[in-house]
């Protein structure tokens, strides 16, 4: 083998050792109460709060590799066919949007196959504004993680955690990308250790951010990529208002795409509290 | 990565999903219930959780006029650049989609703009299933929509009315665009008095049916498009699992794109018991 899979093979060993030991231990501790709590009657009469954490996609919308990833032509116009229609043409990885685990494996589950029970999840939302508007490089840490659950409790299982940074706001200026003069990329994500200790100490479905990376912009390998999306997690990129959202009580549904193969894609996404 | 490591890497990761999923089968519906606020005994009784009401997209799923109208392209693949993406094209009204007011208007709403509270809303299942298995040209009328409101009470205010007409278990045969020999199609829809209906004697958000269009398939004028959508009011075509539901007391979860000025697309669509 070499190196680099010999590398890459002790990490997939270490992670499968940790999940089956997380397998273990769910089977002790049996169903966990998440306790969310939206009333069926409130959401069926209509009186639930729902929050848009989608924002608009259009022909200009910031990507990572900082080209235009969104398309459209129209094929039909009401003047003269009596309905529109436009064919859409979109980079899988644009616009709020869902990471598949097949995004960064060779054959973990795609979009489609992420199950559903895993769609419809508590929202954990941790706050680094105040660090991420001093430092555009800062990272959710475990620290971080460990702050949350001593004001909240223990994350649910199945949950999100998501990352607001405050990012979102600057969704219609450079200051999204934010690339300095080499091109470098420099804006908050996860670091590595906080996806690692999520999988270690949680059974935590995805994690989102309100940037355009899981990992911090700087980031020179996709280290959180690599660690948290094979394990079978999704991630959410580019959410928008989590800042309206409390820390926790908001229930998160991934309206993500499903088509067959897919590694990703342009999400609705829904918070309801 | 050298086949042998990638093989490796593969395995360990079928192993960590596995550990996951195995783990997440033990206590998944009962978080998707505790989330939504329904005790595990409800769960166990297998009252509650999410359904999907999306098919799964790829390049051979139905489509009205008969031609393909989903295509992906791989930009980046695993073995060579450590992560894969594709790149979708798609028109818009393929799959289980949305029709927004603008697909039928000069300038009505397009699918961004649609407001959210109109999109997470009450579920209303009309079930036509015996008459449409005789005669599949059969519509939602009037006197279906008075027979649920007999049985169920009024149709709640932003309901989504959705046609239950058995179709979708034809999804992947002939029968679901069953077209004659003379290329006219023969599904389910809603008789466009039905939809008047609605308009004038309810405030419904949305109409759904599992079949490729609101209007059934030999309309040669899409009458009941033409007098819905127009109204600000939105479409759901080939919808899954409606057969799963209640005729009342779920609430769809209708995961629009958010592209502008788009007129429709592709949805996640869910329901929630």
């Amino acid at each position: 083998m070499c190196d680099a899979c010999v590398i890459e093979s002790v990490k997939q060993q270490m992670l499968s050792r940790r999940s089956f030991f997380r397998a273990a231990a769910v089977g002790t501790a049996g169903v966990a109460a998440a306790g969310m709590g939206i009333a069926p009657a409130a959401l069926a009469a209509g009186h639930a709060g729902v929050t848009d954490l989608t924002h608009e996609l259009h022909e200009e919308f910031p990507t990572f590799f900082g080209q235009q990833q969104f398309f459209r032509e129209q094929k039909f116009n009401f003047a003269e066919h009596t309905f529109n229609l436009f064919e859409l043409r979109v980079n899988e990885h644009t616009g709020t949007h869902v990471d598949a685990p097949l995004h960064f494996s060779a054959d973990g589950l795609s979009v489609a196959e992420l199950p559903v029970e895993k769609l419809v999840v508590p929202l954990c939302v941790v706050d680094i504004r105040e660090r991420a508007s001093a430092d555009p490089d800062a990272q959710v840490t475990p620290d971080d993680i460990k702050a949350w659950i001593a004001a909240n409790g223990d994350i649910p299982e199945n949950a999100c955690v998501a990352m607001l940074s405050g990012w979102a706001e600057h969704i219609g200026t450079d200051k999204f990308r934010n690339a300095d003069s080499a091109g470098k990329l420099h804006f908050p994500g996860f670091h590595v250790e906080a996806a690692k200790y999520l999988l270690e100490e949680t059974k935590t479905a995805g994690i989102a951010v309100d940037t355009l990376s899981l990992d911090h912009g700087i980031s020179p390998d996709f280290a959180t990529h690599r660690a948290w999306l094979p394990e079978g997690r999704w991630g959410l990129e580019a959410a928008a208002n989590l800042d309206k959202l409390p820390a926790k009580g908001a229930t998160l549904v991934l309206g993500a795409p499903k088509h067959r193969g897919g590694t990703g894609g342009p999400a609705r996404v829904f918070a309801l509290v």
